[in-house]
């Protein structure tokens, strides 16, 4: 039998169903599920993410039977819509839409009308009695086609899109105020128009051959999965490049015959705030791509009373039919032809941090999902969290600026947050601004798929066209960048590259600030002030009762806390740092560097002459100074920490990073240490290494000079047993670092044990504490077997094991990552999110190595993958105890910790 | 049943057999095979090394059972022969000797005489009716006990050994020339005056109870495990510190009763040559220590049918029976008492390179072992052939010298090969010279496991004593120093830091010449020339046919190339090295380095061109530059290497290496270039990395600069073409460094078949080549089931993969190897000997990935380890295909797969 590439749906019943996205694309499967729960849907088909596939293996040539199964599908639709394609006196149209399992903004645009040429244009005026909408129709498949297959484009960076500004100047020919003054003469004249301009800049005639514009809209479908933006977004998204799009062929059903017709698009609820209200935008008499665009200002949808009073009402019971049935926010497609709603899209909304958390509290509290269905990934992305950290514009100064008359405009509050940056005109100059390291505002009239490397460097956005459902907004909300849209007083020349608005003339590169809670436009910078979720937890200038961000943010948290099975410790190693940790969470300290206590005050000079010293006594003389303060700072650790476990690291870093490396500088050190220049330029010298990442560090310092290691080990029982007399049952873990064979750990292990069976002695006290190592080196995860016969626990360094494992260099991969990221030679970088096969095979083998030998052995993470959330499901899934990361990704990890305890596979 | 901890020997029937030597060592197995082939050995036990092993891991205490064993064991020995240890009428004397799994010359010293005090003495001289030998034992033993249990040793580097002292004092007073001289009032009177110096040295009483002495002795042999010495002698022979050492309690017969009595070591054959002669040295009326000491100088063997001619006819049929029993080259140690022989010892015997290979060949002409046999490790180390490659004295050079009189003395030929270096007189100056790159000869009265360090840090040894068994003779032959011993006529001045002798005085620091294979010692500087191996493979000056030394390395060869699986091929990227490699027996190139060709002459301009060149026209352009160089060098290696597989490694290193690094080279270079010194200065650091090891480099580059990966291809695989056409059916299998990731090799597999086929295509010729890929990072071995699935080889790079496996700079271990080393961290270099466990477990992974995905994958090693013989075992083990090594190597490589495949685990 041959394989199924076509699925229909519409009519009756459809051959697919929402839980075949995989197949179908999100797109085509929801289409199918409308269709099978009795909504509204025009027939079309699907064909499916295999074609793709195919597609692109086979050199961009397409399975044998699909033309086959194609033609069968238009003719089943034909048979429901009661026309032909291709007929001159009864056409069939039909639109074509990319649709990927997950949605990519990055993705082809929609062309519609397809079917339409000289001919078959007059049977759709003849059959709608409609010239006018006849050719409004024709002209808006040529511009789409022409922009989305044939490649059509501003020809410089200061014009705008060709079939626009064709557009701009018939309208002023006939002295049009809006689109809909021309007459269907006009509108003629301008199909002619758009075809001899492509004929112009491409070389090629527009096709008048239905078959020739269906299979170039299906083919430009499967092309656009490879375009740079689509590749872009893909990485931006982590979204596999082997999934493929699937490509939707659907009826056409018409918004643009008249006042009595229209398009929209609308969220269940507001994606913004996440407010339970129906949220979005039509336009009367007017095809889709009007809407989402942003070209036009649409109208709200509450407005739609009063404009389509029945085809409102069967909106809201759709919106209610749409959100029992997917238990989801859902944001929608819809044309009213002729009164009757047509539902061209359904899938969840994408939403902001806010929302997401919104949405998923109110939907618990509604009994609408449970708890467990609330934490899904899905709904809330554990990164959303951080908008809700994020610093808010500070109220006072921002009044300050509004009393000064420095607000020149507002628009749609379109996604949250307080930003302020230089104003940017074009996505390039964002991007660039951004890299030369200054905080960027995106201004455009309206954002284009074009514009995502500029939105993606921005801190905000803000166009003057466009609603809460246009690119800008849709992209902005799922990037999580500050947003106001339709902000239309804004006054954009590109040619001047100046904003104008409110009386008010801006250049690029001046200063603005964007409120996107509010929509408020501000000249100028806006001061910041920590965000209600800080302010409640950490500065204690807002009571939890006052803030309903922090009630649910703080619901959210007690419900991951209940379903995760990892532990959530910290990186930490000063008692403040300590005090936010626990306040956002943190069940413990995961590493405790000790070397960044060597840099205050005196200390970094007495760290110098042990490392200056030339014999064993001078360098113990100098890490006697150290012990005070070293203990004091364990003492002051262990006090904030209380009873939760704190892994300390001993001394780490290649002792040259603790030395002067300029000639002033160490004729400084030489006064004061009594220590000649030369000699300590000569030391330096002496310390230089040609890879200090594979030089003399970590438990290769203890070795070559054990009196550190003592010296560490003595402050921290000393520090620990002095607390446990204060009453407090302290459990420190001390971790030996850089450890790749058994006999190095055993070394250490040894000096440790000794200083503490004697410190514990002197002191009379009743002290537990374990030694470990860090899993650093890829030979540690092989011989963890043996490792384990003497650490206590491990605790998975990944930042270095990635380092060794790929043979990469985090401070000088710049030079080829990016390359590396443009050919898909990787995915991600590793150094945010686990290389899963390479290191994590690695990890695996040394997770198995060491429960092998010892059982119970504690597992962790502390390399900065312990705050990435798939790196986090990585852990759940290998089996490791707890994860540890900066004390601001606490809640993070906590909810990725209780999704990957939920949904990891 | 308790354990039993002690195994009894002599008599009639022995408790253990040769094979029993992990438990018994090496002295005790023998002992006891002896005993049961009818050999003379006196009665005793051994305490095995599972004593040694519980006393190390329990802080030196001894099992419970062992004081009733060894009670019992003394009682046996006691009735056997026929006295009572610790009886003052009829005492029982015993020995005292370590005893290792293999011989250990940096162990503990034997004590004789044990069971002598101020009464047993005296029984002694009743039984034997010889005061002077009675009160000679006793001064012995305090003098052994007290040097070897209770510390006593020179007062400075300057001092000989203090009983010494006191020995050459007494002979003064009493004008005595030599020890015999001496009555038995002296030696009475010297036996007190060594108790007196024992305890103003020590502060210790020299113990008069003979058990205190017995366990005294006993701790000493299991302490002297630890030893700085055989930690040492351990480390350089990679010898398990676990092993521990066994103990060996023997009833003491006499070899210093009078004329009829005597001592000896001998060889049953020539072991600095391998002649079949009986060889060795014995001394009359005296024990043991005076021979192995080299103290005085003993008679050669071959005179002792004059002096004691029935126990030489004893001591020669020994041999006969010896050598057919053992199948090799036995090491023995006697002691003939009034007339009989007693055995002491016997082990195979430690022999230089020379003599190993000849001994092995002889005993094949000679039918007592087959090939296989002689191809044992433990009968030819692989590194021993390196002997046979060494460079020797040039004769016309010498004749010259001789002819000025600079032949200054001349010894006993007791290590071959030629060694020139500075003259040292201690063992630490010899390494500290060493240290500073000087060749060092070390020259001694007699040197003591004390001088091991200095003795591995010279070229040569030269001695004023001892024999061809001394200490110096047995410690040279077995590390392949070239060694004279026994050069009678050097007269050492310590205090003045001279030598003398044929009428001239040399300084410490002067150089000096030896001549292992004459015993010569020669003033100055003597040029040397190539071994008669080489002049024969390499440099065409001699006949295969008039080299006896070469007929026996190429039969060796011979059969080493019949039994061995592994093939051997080298790293070489210049024609001459690969005919050098082929003389040797590469069987082709494992690893052919590209970026050497980028640095002679014009290319280096056209390589710096092309890395400073700013677009890529201009990189091409520079690039074109490099092709026909590239072309050239490829076609002379086919032309070498004909049909015999060749891998070639695309471009590597960073591109900064190839950069001028100071100003005045950058200026130089910019007049060249026409490119501003100053771009050129930025460009440099802008190619600066922190840890260029893991850097820019490796297919990084190519990815980068896909050109680069271009015309290499294109170089090489013209060059193939061209060759090709010539006749030779070459088989180039093109390599690509650094990869990690499939993606990686695909990126570049794809150029290159797509050069290859074009280049094929234009040359219209039929070549096979082959892709393949260095495994040289631990994310490569975990993902090896990936990267086969385009890789059809897999090379593993085992000194980078060495370095990001264990974290381990090869530019910057030093500041702490010698430390880990010194510790036992790890047991030897791991870029020497591959990391079996972490490296190697890697590599297994490596390999089973790849063969899991493509069954028939090649697989290779071309780091350094490719040439070192334990890696070349763990390569066969893991099923490699072949090894790859410098040209030098490959004998020994060859050699070593044999032995891996016949006697590896």
């Amino acid at each position: 039998m041959s394989q199924q590439w076509v699925y229909n749906f519409g009519g009756e019943k459809a051959e697919g169903k929402k839980e075949m996205k995989n197949l179908l694309g999100g797109k085509g499967a929801n289409l199918c599920e409308m269709t099978n729960i009795g909504l509204p849907v025009s027939a079309g088909f699907t064909l499916t993410t295999e074609v793709c596939t195919h597609y692109n293996n086979n050199n961009g040539s397409y399975p044998e039977e699909l033309k086959g199964q194609v033609a069968a599908a238009i003719a089943r639709s034909e048979e429901i819509m009661g026309a032909k394609y291709g007929d001159a006196k009864n056409p069939l149209l039909v639109s074509c839409r990319s649709g990927a399992r997950v949605s990519m903004p990055g993705m082809m645009d929609t062309i519609l009308n397809i079917g339409l040429n000289d001919e078959t244009v007059e049977g759709l005026i003849a059959k709608s009695g409609n010239a006018r909408f006849g050719w409004d129709s024709y002209r808006r498949l040529v511009q789409m086609y022409g922009n989305v297959v044939m490649g059509m484009k501003p020809e410089s960076k200061h014009e705008h899109d060709p079939f626009e500004e064709l557009i701009d100047a018939i309208k002023e020919e006939k002295g049009a105020e809006y689109d809909t003054d021309l007459s269907a003469d006009d509108l003629k004249e301008l199909t002619q128009r758009f075809k001899a301009k492509i004929k112009e800049q491409t070389g090629k005639e527009f096709p008048t051959d239905v078959q020739e514009q269906l299979w170039g809209s299906i083919t430009a479908v499967f092309d656009s999965w490879n375009s740079e933006r689509a590749i872009f977004y893909r990485r931006e998204n982590e979204i596999d490049s082997n999934w493929g799009t699937a490509c939707n062929i659907c009826s056409m059903v018409f918004g643009n015959m008249g006042q009595n017709s229209g398009t929209g698009v609308a969220f269940t609820r507001d994606p913004a705030s996440g407010a339970n209200v129906f949220y979005g935008e039509y336009l009367i008499d007017a095809q889709g791509e009007d809407v989402v665009a942003g070209i036009r200002r649409p109208k709200h949808i509450s407005e739609m009373g009063g404009d389509l009073p029945e085809a409102y009402e069967e909106l809201k019971r759709i919106r209610g039919v749409l959100e029992k049935h997917y238990k989801e926010m859902q944001d929608i497609e819809f044309t009213i032809q002729d009164g009757k709603v047509w539902m061209l899209q359904t899938r969840s909304g994408k939403r902001t941090g806010f929302a997401a958390i919104n949405i998923a509290y109110d939907f618990v509290q509604e009994g609408v999902i449970d708890e467990k269905t609330a934490l899904n990934p899905g709904r809330i992305p554990p990164d959303d969290l951080n908008q809700l950290l994020q610093p808010i514009f500070d109220g006072a100064d921002k009044v300050k600026a509004i009393e000064a008359g420095r607000l020149i405009a507002s628009g749609i509050n379109a996604g949250p947050g307080a930003a302020a940056g230089r104003i940017a005109l074009h996505s390039d100059d964002a991007a660039e601004m951004a890299a030369n390291g200054d905080r960027v505002i995106l201004v455009r009239r309206e954002t284009s798929p074009e514009d995502i490397k500029g939105m993606a460097a921005s801190e905000g956005i803000l166009t003057a066209l466009g609603g809460a459902s246009s690119h800008a907004a849709v992209v902005s909300r799922q990037m999580g960048r500050v947003c106001v849209v339709g902000c239309t007083d804004l006054d954009i020349d590109l040619k001047a590259g100046t904003v104008s608005a409110g009386g008010k003339t801006l250049n690029a590169g001046d200063f603005i600030s964007v409120d996107g809670f509010t929509g408020e436009v501000i000249e100028g910078e806006i001061g910041t002030k920590p965000s209600e979720v800080i302010q409640v937890l950490l500065e204690g200038t807002m009571k939890a009762e006052d803030s309903d961000t922090y009630q649910r943010f703080a619901s959210i948290m007690e419900w991951a806390d209940k379903y995760r099975t990892l532990g959530v410790r910290t990186n930490a190693d000063q008692p403040d740092q300590c005090e936010n940790a626990i306040a956002f969470g943190a069940e413990g300290i995961g590493l405790c560097r000790t070397e960044h206590m060597f840099f205050g005050g005196d200390r970094i000079d007495a760290m110098r002459e042990m490392i200056l010293a030339k014999t064993l006594d001078a360098r113990e003389a100098a890490l006697a100074k150290l012990l005070p303060y070293q203990r004091e700072d364990f003492e002051g650790i262990f006090r904030v920490m209380g009873e939760r476990p704190v892994t300390i690291r001993l001394l780490d870093p290649p002792l040259h990073e603790f030395l002067p490396h300029t000639q002033a500088e160490q004729e400084d050190l030489a006064k004061k240490i009594g220590i000649s220049a030369e000699a300590i330029a000569a030391r330096v010298k002496g310390l230089h290494e040609f890879n200090p990442m594979l030089g003399h560090r970590g438990c290769r310092l203890g070795i070559v000079y054990p009196e550190i290691t003592r010296m560490q080990a003595r402050a921290i029982i000393e520090a620990a047993c002095n607390i446990k007399a204060e009453g407090i049952d302290v459990h420190p873990e001390i971790m030996i670092p850089l450890v790749g064979h058994l006999t190095e750990l055993a070394s250490q292990e040894a000096i440790v044990r000794d200083i503490a069976t004697e410190v514990i002695k002197e002191k009379g006290a009743d002290l537990k504490y374990m030694v470990g190592t860090m899993i650093e080196l890829p030979r540690a995860c092989i011989a963890a077997d043996e490792i384990a016969e003497v650490a206590e626990f491990f605790s998975f360094g990944t930042n270095d094991l990635t380092q060794t494992t790929l043979g990469v260099s985090r401070d000088d991969y710049g030079s080829f990552i990016n390359n590396y990221i443009d050919q898909e030679i990787i995915t991600r970088d590793p150094f945010q999110s686990i290389d899963t096969k390479g290191v994590g095979g690695l990890m695996e083998i040394g997770v198995k190595g060491g429960r092998s030998t010892r059982p119970d052995i504690k597992l962790g993470i502390c390399g900065e993958h312990g705050g990435d959330p798939s790196s986090i499901h990585f852990c759940q899934k290998i089996g490791l105890n707890y994860v540890s990361c900066s004390p601001f990704r606490v809640p993070i990890a906590r909810l990725a910790a209780a999704q990957a305890a939920l949904y990891g596979k």
